[in-house]
């Protein structure tokens, strides 16, 4: 028998960076293919926050080049406000060390943890220590650091500290070495291409082993960076009023007001007399049971939700539609921000966006984009409440078919920006799922189905339409034919027939024997001006009426013709051609007009 | 513009203790629900692993009792070896620190988070600190603690130490107080039962609420402790070999021997020789290069396995058919062993068992029971590699419906032993995607699979042929009958045409009038001997022949008559009664035979 003794000896402290060494995967460096997606975004994560918080519009360089059978160093430079001198070996060779750890405001990183892992992970690996360049202004010198982590004790570890000169003024730079394969690089272009569709404000340029790809910033407005807020009262635990109580040298009501968000002179002492205690009191020295009465009052008073404006940095539904625009062809696409609120005291805003058709693919499941505070989520779909959420929406009332995701031609975007954003595990893939959170997206979700439908329902109207349109206009007049050659009589207009039915301005293109003719119908009971657009490849010199102008380009002729049609009359247009292409008749609304192509 | 210097005071070091305290939810404490099974999860993992040590057989109690609104008190007691006095705060009081951490062997608990994780959560929810009592034996006094966690720093914060009179001899107590609520009761009793389950040696007492529950032990056998084995030289980084370097004084050749598992004189030798090195060099004078050197030598020479049947102790497929079986009525259930196997220089082995039928349902997804190092896993199944393994076996192949999961009444267990179980977090709810883990999954997933196959086949081809001879034998003579009829000729003799379709040992029973015959028509070109069970309420006191002999209980008679019966005879016995109840053939082959109930 093992006696307790024995294990006693076996009992002891575990360094942070040894959990985390063992545990790699916790942090994305489950594999080495993924090493590098992980290393990149943890530095420009970091690069995107420290720009926001100095004002600067991010340029962020990205490189990444074989240096050697399976090792690959990775270079992130960006021209943020730098970090000092001594604070670098622990920004970047401790872990749990930060600045953004202890502020309740949206930011990208929030543990200290990410870039200090990529050290951590190259160490393992390649026992290459980090090399980091980092400068805080023109009159400071750049300080040039060659780094790595002891594990045992989760220090830094300074190997090389030298002041160089530097190009830059102000900005850092860290190169890293490890294990790692390039197969994912299509992943880390899109991770990359996604960062800039919601950080439209940013350049990034990648050199993927020699590949450049630049993505252009679309707006040069630096948006302003969320302001660090006080605990929301509705949301702190008994634990950490304690704490915060314990240091504090202030009476009860000026404790209230100066700790808490949202909480004024009448609001503190409504909350002290529910909790039944002496306003001047000072809150060092309250017992537990006076404390818990007083957090007690603080959740029973109502305060108004956090200042989410301050705190919180959404896109935008503007910016959200013109970026996934720029990088996805659609048919159709809407988005929406949800009004602020909050889960256990953390304000938190829910965007989103659906997208329809256009180059997306037919079949299969929809395309999911998820985001966190700016940052796209690439791994662990299948974890995430977003996915929960998009499964749980029953997406055959707006129009789609469902296979637990929505299938077609669809694209969801979501994302969640809070000041505590809560994710599964720290490598940051997968949100948790918060009821709270899960409400908004889910309305969200459905707010955009209602759009989706009623996109899906005019289309399909419009198809029906112009399906039954081009049906008669094709069949009555052979019927006609028919019917005026068995009673032997002469051929019989149908125009009006087709007008009774349609009572619409109807425009039909047809060729025979290399004539080519239009003619526009006017079966409403008034006046109408239209304008006429024909693309095809006849030029149409010998159009009568001449086209009002042409656009002529690449072999293709744009023949324009503006018209002002009076009611139950007809315009015509022949001329010689092929009859290929397209017409258009614009300056009419869709229910009123048919469009019909007997060439197609 | 924010300065650098401005960033630089807010940058600081994050102890354990906040990191995890703010993400709460990534150690199980992601609602107060959870929060109570998450707390028994970690003291009876504690429990067990501290039994199997000391080979004691474990005896816990678990109690859960409403200590005020929305606050539960959760006691956990075991009978294992104790912890010494000096130890108790930091097992509890600080988060990283245990025994088991820097040991290669399979146990439950591994990273020294998870009770600590508890007595936070306590302090953070109500602030009542967490009571412990530990002995380590009959010498020895009871040490009592009323402890906390100084969230700053992460060390114990001891309020209470005082030597105890306690009952038990050896084990130790924990209370703990927080804010929950009792809503996942019965998956809190689910945990405990799947853990009696992969347990069978341990006795678990459950007072939840004043409900009692037993899961009495099934084995009196302690299963042998996992002992700790030394690194493989395949699982090796780089950073660990040099880590391990620097701290030798032995030459390389011993250094090799008595660091690794599985190296010996020769395969040290060879592996020094490959990497061009002196055998009696002292390790610690290596050069980076140098290392670099042998560790890529020792990835190239062949080395056994590590001792898996040393370091991992598997269920084994007998106790698991036993105790599934004992929790759930199963048609069919089969399970598998893997033999052991490595990732990334951890030995794991793959158990896993199909079941089928039963009182499963009959509709929607099969259920999926996932266990790692014999603790369930209740949670976050969609992000289990377990689950993503089970969704990508092709099951229509092996007769069952699938939509992602396989459907139908079926269960699917797997169970994942490691040195090294890798989780997706620290709530360890599911187990990570590495590939050689998916692959032995989805192997002996696919081998049960087939097994599973044979068995529905089997079933198919049974209920088909009984449903074949059931139409000829009932048909063919109506037939026969209307066309002797017809000709006006007596009634044919249809049995041997039935003969000659079956070819088989065909028993019939009918009855008529009050009077039951079973007839035995041996259609096989071979003498065979059969005994015929017939289950009825008739007594069959006037049976021709007699039977063998006949049990009587309960209102029902189970007759029994041994036969030999010779090809092309038949053997008939008749009696009086109502013709209720069954027949059965036994000691001829199932595809021998067909047995046909024409009463039924």
């Amino acid at each position: 028998m093992v006696l307790a003794e024995d294990l006693a000896k076996q009992q002891r402290s575990i360094s942070v960076a040894e959990f985390f060494e063992k545990n790699k995967h916790l942090l994305g460096f489950d594999s080495p293919t993924r090493g590098i997606i992980t290393t990149v975004k943890e530095a420009v994560d970091n690069a995107l926050d420290a720009c926001e918080e100095a004002e600067v519009l991010p340029d962020i360089f990205v490189a990444i080049r074989k240096v050697g059978t399976d090792v690959y160093r990775i270079t992130v430079e960006d021209n943020g406000p730098g970090i000092v001198g001594k604070n670098v070996p622990y920004v970047f060779g401790k872990l749990l060390y930060g600045s953004r750890f202890h502020q309740i405001r949206q930011s990208r990183g929030q543990q200290g943890i990410g870039i200090s892992a990529a050290v951590l992970y190259a160490q393992l690996t390649t026992g290459v220590p980090a090399l980091v360049i980092s400068r805080t202004g023109a009159n400071a010198p750049a300080h040039r650091f060659e780094l790595m982590i002891k594990t045992e004790t989760n220090e830094p570890d300074v190997l090389v500290h030298e002041e160089i000169d530097w190009d830059r003024t102000h900005g850092t730079r860290i190169e890293i070495e490890f294990r790692s394969t390039l197969a994912a690089k299509k992943r880390l272009l899109e991770y990359l291409r996604y960062t800039a569709v919601v950080n439209p404000h940013a350049r990034i340029t990648a050199d993927i082993d020699g590949e450049l790809t630049v993505f252009e910033r679309v707006s040069s407005e630096v948006p302003p960076c969320p302001k660090a807020i006080l605990p929301h009262p509705h949301g702190i635990e008994f634990g950490a009023l304690k704490r915060i109580a314990a240091v504090s040298a202030e009476p009860l009501d000026e404790f209230l007001v100066n700790s808490f968000s949202r909480v004024g002179k009448k609001t503190a002492e409504e909350m002290i007399a529910l909790a039944n205690l002496k306003p001047r009191r000072k809150v060092k020295g309250l017992e537990a049971e006076e404390l818990k009465r007083l957090l007690a009052a603080m959740q029973q008073v109502k305060v108004p939700a956090p200042p989410a404006q301050q705190c919180l940095s959404p896109i935008g539904e503007d910016l959200i539609r013109k970026g996934l625009e720029k990088e996805i062809p659609l048919d159709f696409i809407k988005s929406r921000t949800r009004p602020s609120t909050v889960f256990s005291g953390h304000s938190f805003i829910i965007e989103a966006a659906i997208g329809y058709g256009g180059k997306l693919p037919a079949e299969g499941s929809g395309q999911i984009l998820r985001f966190a505070n700016r940052v796209p989520l690439l791994y662990q779909q299948g974890a995430c409440a977003i996915t929960g959420c998009v499964s749980q929406v029953n997406w055959k009332a707006y129009g789609l078919s469902q296979a637990g995701l929505p299938a077609g031609p669809v694209l969801i975007m979501v994302h969640v920006a809070s000041t505590n954003v809560p994710f599964t595990s720290e490598s940051k893939d997968a949100i948790a799922s918060i009821p709270e959170i899960e409400r908004e997206i889910v309305l969200v979700l459905q707010e955009l189905g209602r759009e989706l439908k009623t996109y899906l329902n005019r289309r399909d109207k419009k198809k029906q339409q112009d399906d039954r349109a081009r049906a008669i206009c094709s069949i009555i007049p052979e019927i006609a034919a028919k019917v005026s050659d068995i009673v032997e009589l002469p051929p019989l207009d149908t125009s009006p027939i087709e007008g009774k039915i349609m009572r619409k301005l109807v425009a039909k293109k047809r060729t025979s024997d290399g004539t080519v003719s239009i003619d526009v119908h006017n079966y409403t009971a008034r006046e109408i001006a239209f304008t006429l657009y024909n693309l095809s490849r006849d030029d149409a010199a010998d159009a009568e009426p001449k086209p009002d102008f042409v656009d002529a380009f690449d072999g293709e002729y744009n023949k324009v013709w503006k018209c002002l049609l009076a009611p139950g009359t007809v315009w015509q247009v022949t001329y010689s051609g092929s009859g290929d292409g397209s017409i258009d008749l614009r300056g009419v609304e869709e229910n009123q007009k048919v469009v019909v192509d007997l060439d197609v």
